[in-house]
């Protein structure tokens, strides 16, 4: 292949899964903003991933929640999902939502609230069972807000233990995802803060356990892209939740706040060879309180797709050559070039090819289909982060 | 007086103002943890607050908040909170409930919106005339999340014209309190970020204009006694929010996280002069979402009061030898002796004898009232932050 | 004018100062390592800061620290940069290499201390009168290691004072420049910690007292380009000192860590009316301690022009539509859109145009001038950051 | 034992090991204030190490660093140590001061830079064996300032090397101690950044390799003492380097800028069982730079001390009861109740018994001694830092 074919190649190998609750209502502790047209059932939230993956070509995906994806019949859900043209991903537990787990889940002191939450997971493997999913993907929330409130030793014990109850659970061929953040919904100590916390237990639990690098969970100045390789390198990166941050956990449009460190991180994911084949679920996981949910994802996954094709460009050799050479300027211009390059004209070249419009965020924006529907989707509940 | 007369004098001159949500259920983004006995309606949120002044002897002011707050009668509430020993303090307008303030209120593009948002406090101007409440506190959580979305010198211009009629409708008694916020509910760039840009708005409104200092609401490492000394040498430190934090606006217990910050900042508060007669209103903003709600309040303000008492036992004779000299351990030192001291005994004799419990954070816990509360507040809605 | 003759006219006009001190040695508290051909002289420091300007037509002056650059003929001096085709721009005191320095400067609690800092501004202002600089630029390193060390208030009263006897031994025509840095090279309290307090200082002394912002100044997080606004809202927005971070006061190349909030603030400056005419000294500051000096200017200014080339290219009218229809990614992607724009074609035309290289950083590089100074600067001592 | 004799016998047992270059000049970047009578040997340095624990019955063992402890006869340092009432502790490597680690030392991507930088290291072992030394402490400062610099995971690889051969170097009961810092002197990519990487290497390199934990080393709003619970968990916690931070790697005197995160931290060491016995080293890490440096080392364990007081006065029955209950108020302020303690009168009591002064802060600074040695240290060059 030529270069600009491996590039193209590589393009077209790019699979980004969408979150189904990026779909509903969200918002901040202050205020949830609803949106006309918003999605109202499991159902609906597929279709507009699969909006998003048919504007784009680039999300064939869709993660379920469970509770918030619960429905009688999975296999109808997916099948529907397979009409639209998409397939179910990951299945997300949920450790945050129930009264018990005012203290922890995982990690609580009480037994039987570990046990309850460990159950749950029982139901998310049944789902994975009926959709075909092969990723349990588990956020912690657990943690304390006042030091002394408990004892955070115990703390991962139990959780060592809940965890490998779950694992158990698992078939041969799935995977359990494990995610770290650095605070909230808890303020004092958090139970699985870091990529090593989530590393060790990773490690304890067995090869199919791997660590999720959410773009937005970690503290102030971190180097994500460091972080991907060390994950890399140990083989235990299963996945990324993208979004993007200025603040704290902000869930903004992936590469908004910060489109260099995204090329960064990609620039790491490509050089390692990591974009495909090597176990590494690419996701979104980000809430848009403000703007128009699928114009947010598919710009989302737009910036993605830019940031990768960017890092695609990057010439290797000249890189290797100057970071032998200790060039330490030309080394960084080598990525800065790059960086630097427009590559909207190559990929709505790239796009076209492949059937679909050149700038997929205009053409959605004109199509109609937000007002569409607004108009259609009338009565009922829609579907909230909460619910 | 002698030096420990002086020191119990400024004890008993203390007062900290609670605010009513504090007694409703709060929570994060993620989830709202109810607790039996919360209280359902402003009056049971003033009752609360006054069982905390009668156990503490510190807290003989309750702020409200419009709409949270709105009842029928503000006189007849304004009796009750007599009846219960207890004044009311500031009334806070809400900027971001409503759904015409998806963009922003004060700031908003549209001036029918902004218009709202200003009547709005006409209406808390009725409810302080009604319940003789001087303070007009605004928070404005205004922001934007993307680079671009809106335009940031434009929405100061907007923001300094809206406030302006705002301190229109004040009565000349009466003062505008300004809080300032690093981010969140937006996160990108927040219209009123720090410290500087309330104080900037302040002076050009007028004397009556004055900057409250949230402490959970700066950027990561601000050294916030400065800024307390800073506002108070430019005559605008109006009021503090007190809470505490470790990583974002966390709402935590005031004291919790950091005790000798605390006792900083009332050192500075002490050493200027400032805890009386000054016009700074000592109140907290927090929130309780796992700990019960009346204890936590008395934790609180017994925190404070434990910070004020080492403040005032600093050695300011002393510390005042000790940086003229140069002397940089010596001085620093002096403070620290202060701090290390045990006030509890101090404490306990001085609530004795004014009729307290030596401790009242255990009486409370003794006494039942939880359970009480717990057991008779059966039926209704609890209040919530958001409610 | 054509929209592009817009752009190349405001590019045409852009000027950036660069420091005499990114020519000598730099390094960090742990090392710093020497580079052959390093300026050793003033004379030095300023022929290379002419180099900049011969490759890159961006960089018509050169900013001189006192007592780092003191010659015996500043008359001699300023003959010489103007035979290198530049001029003397601002001049900097230096406050923190004195050991009399070691508890402050113009805040010591000794007013001998005061009094030399003080002092050490008329030798400044002397040093302007012969080179024709316009521009005292103030730095105040001062600050505190421990709580209680110093008075905090005591230290801004003192500090107003020692403003005003130095702004009072300026002549009408010259401008004080009052920088702003969050921390180091003390760790507590740093007595002008933020924009605010700078500004309050500006304010008290006069029209002719401006802040500098330099963008490594800040709190992690801290939205840069809300602080732009916000000083040229007020009027006092004296100078930038350019460089770019990741951690600290880290002094990278501007533009390297985060290309995209330097194009955001370009885009405030252009969008503000504030890229020329307006009193802004677009400066640099940074340091060099692994990379080629030159080639790090070179780089620098580079960075500084492509994104005001980015910034130029911005479809105002466009922005404005969708800000007040509210449409948020619309507005956000007017924004992207320019960004992501290769300036890079259209800059070369430009700058062949005016008889420069197309790509002035690979030219220099190309010139074997690095090697040239390396084996003609030999012997003497190399300039030093701290000499 | 009774409790009381519990806590004093814990007392009786702890061990705080000082840097030898404590003792010697220190400074920021900007500069380096000397102070009379510092000391100028290697010699006079365990001199002033020796008069720390004279006073303070604290500090039994002071580590060296290698070249700045460079001696002809190690024996005669280690019985000159002997002589004093100290013993050599921990013995540390250099990757920062030599002109060939600009870009690196164990992971240089040039070979022969790597293969002095391993070879360093067994010239620290023979100091190990002179002077009895079982700990071989290496901070490894490498990093990269731009992306793109030098390849992220070809770095690990090269420093997993490395290691292996340094570790290959230890005799069989000597430790190697790899410590971890979030950034500088290098401000884009750390090679070992965080727990997570050092541990990973030690654990690749056998059970004698542990972490090091500099409380100053991390990024804002860390919880710190979750990290100490993780290495212990681990069993890898090989040693603290204690100081404190307000913003970056400031070096202060630990527990000057926040008292309860120590005593948190010694929270968690006491009620992990680690005081003593557990490998733990507990050592300073750092810098006087304003203030003097005997006092500075003295207030320093002190602040230890207390810190470890208050932890062994925490009520852990009634911790873990209230943990146990649910009771987040409740266990809370069982800490608190330990640490609003006040610990100087039976720390007074214990050292009085042991026959030291009651303070010994103070009585150092009564006893003349820093004039003494301003008066007898004259001539010669005072050690610093960097020499």
């Amino acid at each position: 292949m030529t270069p600009s074919e491996t590039v193209l190649s590589a393009l077209a190998a790019q699979a980004i899964e969408l979150p189904s609750w990026a779909f509903g209502n969200s918002g901040t502790r202050f205020k949830v903003f609803g949106q006309p047209g918003t999605a109202r059932t499991p159902y609906e939230k597929v279709a507009d991933a699969a909006t998003v993956h048919r504007y784009t070509g680039l999300a064939p995906r869709v993660s379920l929640h469970v509770p918030w994806d619960r429905v009688d019949d999975y296999a109808a859900l997916s099948a529907h999902a397979a009409d639209e043209g998409v397939a179910i991903g990951a299945v997300n537990s949920n450790l945050f939502q129930d009264d018990d787990y005012r203290l922890g889940s995982l990690t609580h002191p009480d037994p039987l609230v570990r046990r309850k939450a460990i159950a749950h997971h029982a139901e998310c493997v049944e789902v994975m069972r009926a959709t075909g999913s092969t990723d349990l993907k588990l956020w912690l929330p657990d943690g304390t807000n006042y030091a002394g409130q408990d004892d955070i030793r115990a703390r991962q014990d139990r959780l060592a233990e809940s965890l490998s109850e779950i694992y158990a659970l698992l078939d041969p061929h799935m995977r359990l995802l494990l995610e770290y953040k650095f605070f909230e919904p808890y303020f004092y100590a958090t139970d699985v803060p870091d990529w090593g916390t989530s590393l060790l237990h990773c490690l304890a639990l067995g090869d199919r356990a791997h660590v999720v690098l959410d773009t937005g969970h970690h503290a102030p100045n971190t180097n994500i892209e460091f972080i991907v390789v060390q994950l890399l390198r140990a083989g235990r990166l299963g996945a990324f939740d993208f979004n993007s941050r200025n603040y704290a956990d902000d869930d903004l449009i992936v590469g908004a706040a910060d489109p260099f460190q995204l090329f960064r991180i990609m620039n790491e994911i490509v050089g390692n060879g990591a974009l495909t084949g090597a176990g590494v679920n690419f996701m979104l996981d980000q809430c848009h309180n403000i703007e128009p949910k699928i114009q947010g994802q598919i710009r989302s996954v737009l910036n993605v797709q830019e940031a990768t094709a960017r890092a695609l460009l990057v010439d290797r050799a000249a890189l290797r050559r100057a970071q032998t050479a200790g060039d330490v300027l030309g080394a960084h211009q080598v990525l800065v070039d790059a960086y630097a390059t427009d590559v909207r004209p190559l990929l709505a070249e790239f796009r076209e090819a492949r059937g679909l419009a050149a700038d997929p965020f205009a053409a959605y924006r004109a199509s109609g289909h937000d007002q569409h529907l607004a108009a259609t989707r009338v009565g009922g509940e829609q579907a909230s982060w909460g619910a």
